[in-house]
């Protein structure tokens, strides 16, 4: 299941240093290295997939456990935390750098370094119904 | 379980408008508002819950399926995607905007609108050893 040139399967495999914080039969959780603010944990399936489709839908949905106690638990440490980022990259398109699924999960807090610029502009009802349309159809097929 | 003052309790009621692609017992997925890109879905709990304090994790990992099949399903739509964010906002501090939970999946580009800038500072093993540290006590805990 291991990808040689993978970072995080040398993580996993103990090839590659790692802080680790939980570890179970199929997830691991570990320190990332270049931190959006102290704290910052990525959760990663322990076999190798590159992402969202090939990920087993019951592996993602621990992984998702996972992050979701994690995101509770860096609350009640003494790190600075007010709020708490959980996100996901899937494809070069939306920033994945490693290709090896990964949920990142990283405290918040004001005046912290994570900035986030959009173009939030409010559709009409329309556009929104058919764009809803195309993602149920593809949903359903 | 509603909350009268929440836009979302209000969408789940059906008494303020939604563009619905999926729905089951437990959760509602709909179109943003205003949309990162389009295809930008919200995937909420139908029972009203402020955040991932308050959220069961069965709930949660419901909530994660359902947007593992979203960010698969857009994909394949006509909608321009090449790659797939995943987020969560937990707190004001974090950019929570509607306090009833909400996951979004949205559609990325190379040219999209979205930027993400952090202070992503490479950290030394022993201080990454002592956050982690922090987090698995505080998992414990
Ligand atoms: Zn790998
Ligand atoms: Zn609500």
């Amino acid at each position: 299941m291991a990808n040689v040139s993978c970072v995080f399967c040398s993580i996993v495999a103990g090839d590659a240093p790692s802080s680790v914080v939980h570890e179970d039969d199929v997830s691991l959780a570990f320190m990332d290295l270049a931190p959006v603010s102290d704290g910052h944990t990525l959760i990663v399936p322990k076999a190798h997939y590159a992402g969202l489709e090939a990920l087993p839908e019951d592996i993602g949905a621990h992984l998702w456990t996972v992050a979701h106690r994690i995101g509770r638990a860096v609350r009640r440490t003494p790190l600075r935390c007010e709020g708490v980022s959980l996100t996901l990259a899937d494809g070069e398109a939306a920033g994945q750098d490693v290709f090896h699924v990964h949920l990142h999960v990283f405290p918040r807090y004001p005046g912290d370094s994570y900035r986030v610029h959009a173009d939030w502009r409010q559709r009409e009802r329309p556009d929104l119904d058919a764009t809803a349309a195309l993602v149920r159809a593809a949903l359903l097929g």
